[in-house]
């Protein structure tokens, strides 16, 4: 294991914090983990705040996955090396990483086709029965660490993993340049879709939520048109603006099913639809026969896969620091996640520094 | 124009059978039609009644099209070319030929991307308001008009057309060679998309439907395994056939919800669906949690677009001869609706021969 | 045929610049075309000089093509549709429109299948015996033309074309977002490849040239890294900028053969490559056990296709005054060709101006 | 580690047969290897001879890699699972198995892409230092272990391997069902190319040899056209066939710069080409004016991925016992190598069979 060359000693001890019941969190102290050969050892500075922490704090599973022992949540990180692992040659002590928090077997057909989102054997930061990042330190298999550039903040990094999410679903729809794109629900994902889509030179991006402030910070990202879903009727804005001719390309984040009966007449014949939002009740409504006349493509986005370098050099070029609406120490990660839980109008994305 | 090279003698007036109100068929003798410069002139010698026939025949309407004025039904035909506009260079009299219904402007955005099966200004043989093909000739564009081997018979090139649609959902699918496909409905599309299967190397073709000797024609035409509807448990075989992994690739022709939810539980991770069927009730209901956790990809199908070479050049190697379950003269269209109409479960595929 | 709505009457003659023999422009008076139904009548605004034009005028042929009666140069254009064929309805007197030059039949295998730019009976503006833009009007095809947005110039509108060429590259190389690409040869082409590499977010875009002064238009067009080819070996430019691992993507512009062995060895393994540029000598070679072992892809672009919307929509959003360096009126065209001809190292795109 | 079901006891040494210099086999008594948790021990049963096992043999060295040290050939193997790792959970001692050679890393860019063939830590049985299965006895990780069905021979499933190469050419061009598809060279990989094509639904397998015998082979394999290259003329042929149309994509294995020109000649304006065959000349010539002018896509073919599965099940479906024309027990595996070296005309693939 290579030396620590920097002139900070790593403790023996950390704090991490422990979603112990429904909306208990406690702060314990734990050994730093220990690295294996293959693994880094990473001093954490900023963990996101994730819609699914917050379902998990609140309501202790998500699905069929349950919290049955404490658990440290938070997933979306960023921090530095601080050990290295034996077998470990592209990274070094004092690197600025992202993590991809998903750690993947390599070895089934859906890791060895690439599509490795899907492997069923993932061990996901933060998916029970698997800790999280809401700690001081973290062991992670190198080959899901990735430098950042020097000019990228740490924060900046921990947003690569919605942004990776964003990423994926304009890379699943085949986003392509000068392609108009209408996206529902202007959520962080939904926010990071806006951007996916501006750097992948979409040609027009309309946006639709009911919150305003969501779609002022959507304009600010890079979308066109903005519609107030409530107060506008999503059909009648796009016909005024394209003429009846539709969007190329629509995705739908908001996980409501009204949003996506409107995405879909907002398609274009011939159009393609990524689902990235899980609704609350899992059956939808489908107009197929419109779906069949329209040779309509859909694909449902589940996390991404091979995002990560393309996503960060792809986030820093952009201004995000509107996007970090609130911030808080490791020892306050529960009123972090309330915050979260209570103020989805307001805050965008909530940031924990567990070395402050 | 080129002159007829053989003894025949093209006459100056024909008979043909128009649907005059519902469920009423009439033969009249009309003009044979001009050809344009750039259209061949065809002796019909074999039209296949398609569903859509049956379902003009009998409501007078599909959806928004409706039959204002008499119509002659008909567009999936072969013949024989005899008489050939001055433009026309591929073509010569005595050609047999495959006929491809659907006359595309070549020039909106849709054509112009290669799917021309979206061009909104189609002219479809026995659309209304454009004629078909149940009459002794035809005149039709040449760009649209394939010539077929030797040994392919009138009836098989007239089967082109739907296998067609067959094709064209297994390339909207890309199914690879190896791969696991189900197919719901075994009525005449279903079983061309079996038969496109197969010949696209599917490893595993599982079919499914209610009538047993729909099920038998399937097996024979390469499906691997045979579900009946009603007595089997869909889920249960697919179970015991793969061990719980499912199919690559479903296909649903049937225009069944029940159908659909079937398929989108045989459909493995990852997996891919092609929607063909339309079903009576537009909106369907989809499991969206599950279609975004598994990352299905779900695709329509309408009819077709650059299948015509390929199809003639696949279908001729399988013996069709089962397929073609009813043989009627022109004169006895309205029988020949009539049996496609009543006997589903027997009839399979009604053939029309307008020289008999 | 539509009236013409503003005050402006369309004379009866009109000017047209002829090449007569290598060398020799002629300018001569000339009805004002014909339309049919399907096209439309332009009032040419601006002409862009491409190579080929260059090429024409001086050696009086392009390979297979030679001129054999007098004809018109010229095919990068823009101007106004002053005259409406009866058939045209997307289009309206007063619109301002870009010209996609080549004009496909719609109804052969290429055209069909989305690859019109492969049509064999293509009419392409100034290639023999198609008379092309260098005129005060111009009639065509009206499905070819298309409307610009007030805040684009004539100028940028006559660039869409050499865009498309870029653009086409990048599609057909498949470059994604996030990705590193390589451009050799830094003329009109390269620098549109720069754009489009840019519009689609590549992460870097290395150049080479052996023109600085091309290399600094490409640094202010998007491009990343320049290599003063000459002086700067490419090769171990691009191992210090990426540590071995080599670029995505490569696009030759550049017709030379020692390029496109620079490239080869700049791409990493499993990348891509796009050749766009004509070599003098047809025959190149290429390290075949390398292209296996790397798995390489190669493709070559000829011309566009589908990319005009496209086109449009992203060249706006880039500042491209600076890539007209020299303007002509039309009665200067032969003074616009030799200024092309002999100052490649200075002059980017010479425009001519047909109004003034 | 699970216990051996059947009878058999698995000895502690085995025989292997190791080059030690070229044109060199010893036999070794050698231990049976032991299995880590995520291996399982193969008694192996046939082993095909590949050309790049007669190539070390005799030079001692493909390029750079070099046999330092005495080195097991033999690469294509099937066998029996004689005992499985505590970690294995999808094969059992009994199991019929085909082995996929080369053992990938899982966690690089190119295996995380689904590109595995392209991983630069592979460990690939008989490539130095890594040794091979002309032994009684092989340990090799799970993952790459597939199980083949009862009525596939060890001798086909060994053939999956080079079959495996067929398959992924194929896929790399992306052969459609009903395009025609052009081979050059018959040696086995060339023939493998055939039997892919036709199980992808080819419609013209054109096949060119220098070899009379093979080119039957070929066309028992399923090939429609035999070229005897060196008598007739390869371009000339294709004319007479397909009316100077020529095919759709051309797949190149003899490794020789001539068969790569005529390849070129024979594929249409828009084609794909796939080059397999390493020639022992680096440098080839291309014709790059054409290559652009045509948009001709080419692209190396290096092994394979993900091709075990489909290519088990696709491959029982032909007979291929005309392929394996020579059988030799693990004694005599020099004399295997030397029958294979010098009888190149006459063997197709020489098999080995070390429980004889």
């Amino acid at each position: 294991m290579k030396a620590l060359k920097d002139g900070d000693s790593i403790p023996e001890r950390m704090l991490a914090a422990y979603l112990t019941d429904p909306m208990q969190i406690e702060l314990r102290q734990i050994p730093v983990p220990q690295i294996r050969d293959d693994e880094v050892l990473i001093r954490v500075e900023s963990v996101g705040v994730c819609g699914s922490d917050v379902h998990y704090y609140e309501h202790g599973r998500i699905g069929r996955y349950v919290v049955e022992r404490p658990l440290i949540l938070g997933h979306e990180c960023a921090g530095t090396v601080v050990r290295v692992g034996d077998g470990v040659h592209h990274l070094r002590v004092g690197d600025r990483v992202a993590v991809e928090p998903g750690v993947t077997c390599g070895r089934c057909p859906a890791c060895k086709s690439g599509r490795y989102n899907l492997c069923p054997d993932v061990q996901f930061l933060a998916t029970p029965p698997v800790d999280g990042a809401f700690a001081q330190y973290l062991a992670h298999r190198a080959d899901f660490v990735y430098r950042i550039p020097d000019d990228m903040s740490f924060e900046q990094a921990a947003l690569v993993e919605p942004f990776s999410v964003g990423l994926h679903a304009l890379n699943r729809v085949r986003l392509q340049a000068g392609e108009r794109v209408a996206i529902m629900g202007m959520g962080p994902v939904g926010l990071m879709c806006v951007i996916a889509a501006k750097m992948k030179g979409a040609s027009e991006i309309v946006v639709g939520d009911v919150e305003p402030r969501r779609l002022d910070v959507a304009l600010q990202m890079g979308a066109t048109h903005a519609i107030h879903v409530g107060t506008q009727a999503v059909g009648e804005v796009v016909q005024d603006l394209f003429g009846g001719e539709g969007v190329d390309v629509g995705i739908e984040t908001a996980g409501n099913p009204a949003a996506l009966t409107s995405l879909f007449a907002m398609v274009r014949r011939g159009g393609r639809m990524g689902l990235v939002g899980m609704p609350p009740i899992a059956e939808n409504t489908i107009n197929v026969t419109q779906f069949v006349d329209d040779e309509i493509e859909m694909c449902g986005v589940f996390r991404y896969a091979n995002t990560y370098p393309a996503g960060i050099s792809l986030l820093r070029r952009i201004d995000t620091s509107s996007l970090i609406t609130d911030a808080y120490p490791l020892s306050r990660v529960g009123e972090a996640l309330e915050r979260a839980r209570t103020n989805k109008a307001g805050s965008i994305k909530v940031m924990v520094y567990p070395q402050r």
